[in-house]
């Protein structure tokens, strides 16, 4: 392949191309990979509520950068006219895709198979796309098998990016960027009317929980949302259950550090008691059967039969029985807690909060509070479209959620 | 001066030596000027209430070296035995102190003159202290004046250093670190009561704020404080005001900003209109009494008699007519309205909340909250026994404040 | 007026209106405002180098609500159709505006006066426009004087804002979002080149500085920059020169602070002292003539006749006999010494660096670097076309920046 | 037992009480409790090297609350007089402890035994300490097996806090507080004459690398030290492995990523290329074997036989076939690789810099980097004699580094 050699395809799409800013972000994506544009044909959506319409040819100096380039745009939902059927390869060994394999982005994703256009089943990024009797699914690179049929690149492939929704609950305009100066409350209003719209439509909500909510005395207000019926799975690490069942079985007889607010971390002798007393009573459920736990999170959580799924982490302390150790069978566990959930509420937890992120669709939104901004930005960072950033105290958030839902 | 010669001294001290980590300080000053110690005595308090009394010889390279050790501890409430007057020379020019000027801390301080033991007045860091008429008192360079009687280095001074206060309120312990991982209504509640005793006492409450406390939808809740007669005085820059009165012009007719909490900074419309409405009026007062300015924090001040001082800085709008942008003139007038305050509530504002620092003696309280960690963290880093940080967001925060205090 | 009444008008722009993501903001605006739009005509540039053109007819609910829309879109660069005279008003009296006048933005704007297009002088946001001998000019709102001819809402003018420039110096994809995790020694390549094409065009450079640049031990390697002459003028406020004073008067000698690197922050002596050793020298070119400061970035300024501008705040212990403490001569003097800058490089200073970001037109490029993401957010914010902000140790940024500029 | 029965104890300890605040510790631990002390005896070191012994009678107001208070002192080095062995009780069930169990601290630990003092091996915090064959040593709960010989609260036991070292290498200074405004240049100094110091005595060095180090464009820098012998052993997580391998597969030849700096998150092609190519490879030891990765830190890592451990966390893709998703075998791995370790240095990650911090004895000297001051702030607040925390950018902290260990 000589470089002066030119290889150019015609791209199109549609959708909100300006909203959602898919526009700039094609465009940009071209001049990043050092291939230029001419745009053939370009509708506007005459008002907020229609599509614009955008045809354009793209060149590039190399088939290869071409690959690379029709990828990228792909997931803005770009794609080569002319309805070819998409290449499909064996998976060489166990676990591993062929080298050609087209990895996922988490939007709607179809696939062109025997003249049909399949729906991406389990919809996911960073997947391998598998044809199995007929449908399309994701599979993770390490389930896949020998002999899988593997969507390899990039033809016969459609992506749908979510599009910016612009008025329903100002849910986008709290997307336009991350800040604690907003006004708090009015977001925390919003986010409720949001849960509350979910739930009554029969939705699920996933709460993605740190320890934060136990250190700062916000516990007692994620109860109420556990009893009140908001929360439809708990996804945790250890540290959460832990320090919620220390407080549950010594907080309130000491009342040292809950009275004066300050957690004492490290090897102190509540904290590994309370590990050795639930591991004893064989887990949580069991030390809530045996009135040994009587209250905390983990108790409202078995006694209102919401799931929760602990996911180790190379810091853990115990562990708790509950805690799964094999992260394999974490993601597995966390990713089936996630079936059909409409909103994943992350409160504090960047280490699951981005493990979440990873396994949910692009149409599932994602809430996220933190007092860090670093935080907020690298979880807004991976789908701005998806994820509301919230810059404020997780303990007065959840405060202010459960009164606002009451 | 050769560098092997030792000079020594013996310096003595008391109080709540270990408590308030002086010993700890102490010891790490001596080896830090290259300096070494030898305890003579040292009695240990024997419970939380008693003194403990160190007396030490101290050996460093040179008369030199030993100058700066001496004045290091003296902050530390360490004295030479011996009783002599201080050194008092003329100040040589407006403005100019002599070159040996005692330059205080915030701690209250006694200077040896004609055989008598003055305590300063308007006691503050940074100063000169002048000898007139028999009083010896704090004053700035720049208001020194050519033959003012000035303290020079470092006999017949005594300081003493605030002792941290263990259980009054639970301040103590609070002041131990700064974390966002708090148990934040707990602090909130003790912060109210602070306040509360403070106001039933008689004493006086600064508040000092950001524009922040509006931007986040609080000033409603400010507006509280003030009506209920907790703020005795509002320290603040241009744009708290100037954010303010934005929205109680423009806020509620249009609703944009305030119903989606998005401020939008820089060049607008209602913004710099704002400040030409009141420079028309001829300032906030007059805003008020003209029926201009019905609502907000500025106008809460003005009809409940709550005096405020507007701080200028360099990147002001406008300004406001009261806004004081001669910072010699504004300084004077912060300190003025400090005088007697009991404890200093700083909102949201580093600017600010420094200024106000420098100016306070150290038995004022100050209580800082910041949603920013590194601004907690810089303002308690300045006197960690006097000052009580909490990291949270500050918009939720006054709410809480407000309520507890209702 | 009635609710139910409708308004509508055409306005047109063209540009870069996708890569510089103008379309988006426009049609946010127009939602933002409760109007709709239509787009009745769209051209877009074919390529990366042509600009796109948009035509639309824009409704609202008010004339007001219309007027407020028409201020905003005038900041995207959009006009409505027909060439009319701007509107021109007296000020009322020295230091205000008429309540319409137009408020700047910091965008290349003209002004229909006469049938003649002006281009506005001395352009600057938040400022109003005065016509005056057939020249129009921004000014403040405090420098109006009675009678001055003040350019009204909103007929007559023209805005054309920055668009991203995509290719020079990879300026425009470095100012696409805020991270620490970016490869920060290819960014400061390219600010070095910046730097050097600026200074090899004859263009000038402002370096607007805070104190971390002395705490952090760079000080050093910003005299390089100084000696090399790549400091046009300096910005700052009086913590930099008194912290690099003290340095230089007292670093060396004692050694302590600078070799163990932790600054010692409050009443001590060498801080004041440094101080009144400036004072009585009658300030710091006077301490640098008489041979008392003879190193660090102040004494270099004034051997290479490098002009500074230090502007006080209410912070400032002393202040230094430089320092300007009148902030409407602080302003005035920082915005004389910006005319002709082609690059600001803001150094650890959020409260100068607001302040000089409020002075410059949009085409003059603005680089921000600070540890602190949050300070780096604030500055892009306020013009992202125009920023570029770096989040890294500024210390070893200005390391780095010397190296690369040798 | 009533509430007004008083318990008394007379307990003792020695050592740099002062310097390393020991005694405010102590002091603070018993009015935390509700108890209180009585100092029976103080002799203090007179010179900065003498011991300082301390003897006092604390007064609890029962039995549980004296246990508490003495288990908590235990920690700071306090003892009860009187030899008496420890109380041993066999562990009930496989992975389970005693209910009163002594839950370690992570500083030296002796328990008399049979008249004798065994110092505990393989000290670490968080565990409990079974006897042995005549040994004591540190055992996780996990690890315990039924009748394994626990030794249970608190006497019989003696704990030797680490005391603040004053001048060895400036150290201890360094680990007075956290900032982003420190003389950073002089930390690297003496950091990189630490790690000299302990190699040349022939000590281990490990290192807790984060993926920052790759996004920063420092992984160079960091394969220097790999190369000159400075890397004893690796541990990280997936991320760091993955971002490494792709830019050493695909970085060069495309360039796009690693000459902007800018890290692309989320499922794009290279990422999961990379790790597809690892796993057909049948791991990195493979890849770099059958000649397939040329270049990196994980190439360096194995051409240089440096051992490493990559543990996997619930965020991560993949994951390579090196990366333990088993974390229970992580941590044993992660423990196994840090034994008779001398210096950890943390890059950029709070999670494994948490790990390695749970698992390493407190006379091991950590060294924690990371631009985000929370993330320092709390890796030092596990042990402030022990950690250096160095608030800066990590990848030029890496540069720096390899600059100064030339």
């Amino acid at each position: 392949m000589t470089s002066d050699k030119t290889v150019s395809e015609i791209v199109e799409t549609e959708g909100h191309l300006i909203d959602s800013q898919l526009m700039t972000e094609i465009f940009d994506a071209v001049v990043k990979h050092g291939a230029s544009f001419e745009a053939v044909e370009f509708t506007i959506g005459r008002t907020n509520d229609e599509y614009s319409r955008l045809k354009m040819r793209v060149s590039a100096t190399s088939d290869a950068a071409m690959k690379d380039l029709l990828e990228e745009l792909l997931a803005f939902g770009c794609r080569t006219s002319g309805d070819v059927d998409a290449t499909v390869q064996p998976a060489p060994t166990d676990g591993c895709a062929p080298d050609d394999f087209y990895s996922t982005s988490n939007h709607r994703t179809w696939v062109r198979y025997a003249g049909q256009w399949l729906e991406v089943e389990r919809q996911r990024m960073d997947a391998a796309i598998v044809i199995e009797r007929g449908r399309a699914m994701c599979r993770k690179l390490r389930d896949l098998r020998a002999g899988d049929q593997v969507v390899c690149f990039v033809e016969g492939l459609r992506v749908v990016p979510e599009f910016r929704e612009r008025d329903r609950h100002g849910f986008a305009f709290m997307t336009g960027g991350i800040s604690s100066e907003r006004h708090v409350e009015t977001s925390v209003a919003r986010i409720a009317d949001m849960i509350r719209d979910v739930k009554s439509a029969g939705g699920r909500i996933a709460f993605v929980v740190g320890p934060v909510v136990v250190h700062t005395g916000a516990s007692g207000y994620f109860c109420d949302l556990v009893r009140r019926g908001y929360v439809d799975v708990l996804l945790a690490g250890n540290a959460l259950a832990v320090h919620d069942i220390e407080a549950a079985l010594y907080g309130t007889s000491l009342g040292v550090s809950l009275s004066t607010g300050s957690p004492v971390e490290g090897g102190h002798r509540h904290h590994m008691r309370a590990i050795n007393a639930i591991r004893r009573a064989g887990g949580i459920r069991a030390a809530v059967e045996s009135g040994l736990l009587t209250s905390g999170v983990m108790f409202e959580c078995v006694r209102h039969n919401v799931p929760f799924v602990l996911a180790g982490s190379i810091r853990d302390d115990g562990p708790l029985p509950d805690t799964i150790m094999d992260l394999v069978e974490a993601q597995d566990q966390y990713a089936e807690a996630l079936a059909d959930v409409r909103i994943a509420v992350v409160l504090s937890t960047m280490l699951h909060g981005i493990g979440v992120g990873n396994m949910l669709p692009s149409w599932v939104k994602v809430v996220c509070v933190d007092i860090n901004p670093s935080v907020v930005t690298k979880l807004v960072d991976r789908g701005s479209a998806q994820t509301l950033g919230l810059v404020t105290d997780t303990g007065l958030f959840v405060h202010q959620l459960a009164s606002k839902l009451k």
